[in-house]
């Protein structure tokens, strides 16, 4: 190979790489969720990072994300090969796994049904990179496909509650609210029509306060192009006024107050009073503490793509992180491959790269940088039999054994070496050990070194 | 959203899904192998699947692979947004894993030497697919980076052998030569600038046996331009001729055969014999049974880019699947990045779609489409509080149980659904169970029903 100029070793920008005590971390929160995720019967699905483009976009016009689309190159020409090596599709890398989800859903009608399924899995947003946010990342998705019955929004909470348990998170709080409850809203107030308009208004309550809220709510359009005008009346602006002062107290009483401000008002308000009553219901009788749940209003998450019950996680100690752990539940799934089959779903995403910056702020993750008991040390080329066998009975005993491989035998670097990959003891076979059978074992933490027996120390590494 | 016409749901040619029970059995394989790894102290390691093109390419204009570039687009539209989005970056996604880690070891000179990573991921190759060659799939590499010393080559042996044991697989053998042997021949035989020819030929010594491959050794050059022959003297030939006389017996024959035949020949022969023989001597060491390995001047494994040892690994009961778990070590690792810094790596790949495939045929994955132990049926709306309470009990016993989230409340269709996913017990809690405080429980394998009090139920699924 020609080498002459040297290449910068770069990544491309909004990637990133994880080295390896944030990759061992990434593994451990994987691991634990995934025991969580089938201990419940979710099965796991694994599909192309490539899919064609017609896929991903369901051919929607209005769809204006940026994505990575693909072709065929050959080495470092520019000359492009798509056509030959990629026939007719038009292929791009996948900004989400429910795409993918609801390409399989259709295309294997066999799949036991409902269909609980979690997948983890790289995604691609083509935006500029912001901090904190990049362009190829981890998501780590459950749902329950097939399935309009409450439960499925029940076990939901449920499995978000026993996720944040098993990963050791003390505090946290799962808050729902549904989406049929804030349409309820827009309809008790005459605006079903602009319940998205409603919706948005009501949503920046936090930054300009209720009187903001009346006031653009009630704004008449500026001309017959001014789509965005709500044009509320004083009954509707009355209704807002009292939803909008529900305490976000305890559950019960958070639903006693959207019962009396929209109870009978509309057909949708009574359905998401009763859903979000039964979540509750089902909580309880799954025993599960109200301390870690809560009905609250505030909770919205894109509305344009739920229709239901909305689940989102906040860890107690860090609300200022966000959501670690959001969902909800959605409609038509799979409309853009069978029109009008309206498949339901509902489920959840792990925001995974959040919640470890969480779980490292709160101390829950460890900083291992290997999982290593004991390096046996080399003394020199003649004493490597030593070291092997004895490393071989090691690990026989199953005990997590490294030998040094490193070219050199002073014993300063492997020390060295166990030190910064954090191995917590370490074998010496010199001379003198070898011929009595016996090996020098140190103790990393304590800074202790002590002769033992072969059988011994074994049994102390054990 | 507007979908009027239906989207295919189509993959990408070349591209596959995995379904729950593969995706299961590609999860035992993985774990299992991840297991393996870390006990070694290999830590993981996570790369972008975007990378800069000239990072992949080297810049080098003999790169001829097929690979996916990366382009940034908006939506339904065929405008190229790369420009503003991505900057000069020219992007695709990697072929492989290794160029991803020599990338690593380059920027970031704090990692511990000799540095031991493992990675699972996905690569993609542009080629035409063919049948079992896909576009898109895993690798799941280990390294040694930064040791010459022979013990590493020792360990990727070992390494083969323990995961073989882990993975239950119960008859395979991992074998190995060096190319400095071969490199060896071509210098006895005074045809070292042509080592590369000589390997093409001798590699095709079980296709066109000995005769063929003498008549094209000592072949003239038909012309100034013909630069494949090798034109080998008769010395040269008798070499050959010996060399492929050798038995694949045992490996300590095998070695007494190479030094016989190259012995004091060639400084490269002798090095690759040393090599062999530590190697030999360390798994004998470590008490790896010498039925599981072997040394076999047969293997060269893509010769160009390995400088060492070569590994191969095969199924005894499956050998025309060919090697399941490769590698070698290979110089200059990191060189189109820091050029003469000649960092030397030795490794090894699973190839694991391969492996599944052989595990399967060998019955030595299970056919599981879910880890649920427990299925819980819902009698109806009024009777779904019994089920969520006896559920909810369960899981806190720690069984892995699933509640029916169907719409339905026949249990014809409960049965069916725990039958498809291969639940082995079912749980109903019909009026008469809720009031005595009982379930009926079945046992789907002895289909087999039988009333039993809550505890006695838990009991039994503990």
């Amino acid at each position: 190979m020609q080498e002459n100029k040297a290449v910068k070793p770069e990544l491309v920008g909004g990637t990133r790489d994880m080295l390896p005590a944030d990759a061992f971390a990434q593994q451990f929160v994987f691991s634990t969720i995934q025991r969580v995720y089938e201990s419940f019967g979710f099965v796991p699905l694994d599909t192309p990072c490539m899919e064609r483009r017609n896929v991903l976009t369901g051919d929607d016009p209005n769809f204006n994300k940026s994505i990575f689309s693909v072709r065929v190159v050959r080495g470092t020409e520019n000359k492009d090969e798509s056509l030959s090596l990629l026939g007719d599709d038009d292929v791009a890398l996948r900004f989400d796994l429910t795409v993918s989800l609801a390409r399989v859903v259709v295309a294997y009608p066999e799949l036991p049904k409902p269909f609980k399924r979690y997948q983890y899995g790289k995604v691609f947003r083509g935006e500029q990179p912001q901090a904190g946010r990049f362009r190829e990342f981890y998501q780590f998705d459950f749902d329950i496909i097939g399935s309009r019955s409450i439960l499925a929004d029940t076990e939901v909470v449920q499995v978000m509650y026993e996720t944040m348990k098993a990963l050791g998170v003390p505090g946290f709080v799962i808050r729902f609210n549904t989406r049929k409850v804030l349409n309820g809203l827009a309809q008790a107030c005459g605006c079903v029509g602009k319940s998205k308009e409603v919706f948005r208004i009501i949503d920046k309550f936090d930054k300009i306060g209720l009187d903001g809220v009346l006031g653009e709510l009630k704004r008449k359009p500026a001309n017959r192009f001014d789509e965005s005008a709500v044009s509320m009346d004083e009954a509707g602006l009355e209704l807002v006024t009292r939803f909008l002062g529900i305490k976000p107290e305890k559950s019960s009483e958070v639903l006693a107050g959207v019962k009396e401000v929209l109870g009978g008002k509309s057909e949708f308000a009574d359905e998401g009073i009763r859903e979000l009553q039964e979540i509750c219901q089902g909580l309880s009788f799954l025993g599960i503490p109200e301390d870690f749940w809560r009905v609250d209003l505030s909770v919205a998450r894109g509305l344009d793509y739920y229709t239901g019950p909305v689940f989102e996680t906040y860890l107690s100690d860090l609300p200022e992180l966000g959501s670690v752990f959001s969902g909800g539940r959605f409609d038509g799934l799979a409309n853009r491959f069978m029109p009008d089959s309206n498949i339901a779903g509902v489920g959840a995403s792990v925001g995974i790269d959040r919640l470890i910056v969480g779980m490292r702020k709160l101390g829950l993750l460890g900083t291992n940088e290997s999982r290593t008991k004991v390096l046996v040390t080399v003394f020199g080329k003649e004493m490597e039999k030593y070291s092997l066998s004895f490393s071989g009975r090691l690990r026989q005993a199953g005990v997590d054994t490294e030998i040094y491989l490193g070219d050199g035998y002073t014993l300063r670097a492997q020390m060295a070496y166990a030190a910064k990959k954090g191995i917590p003891y370490v074998v010496i076979i010199g001379p003198d050990e070898s011929s009595s059978g016996k090996v020098q074992l140190k103790d990393m933490t304590a800074r202790k070194q002590q002769l033992f027996t072969q059988e011994e120390c074994i049994d102390i590494l054990k």
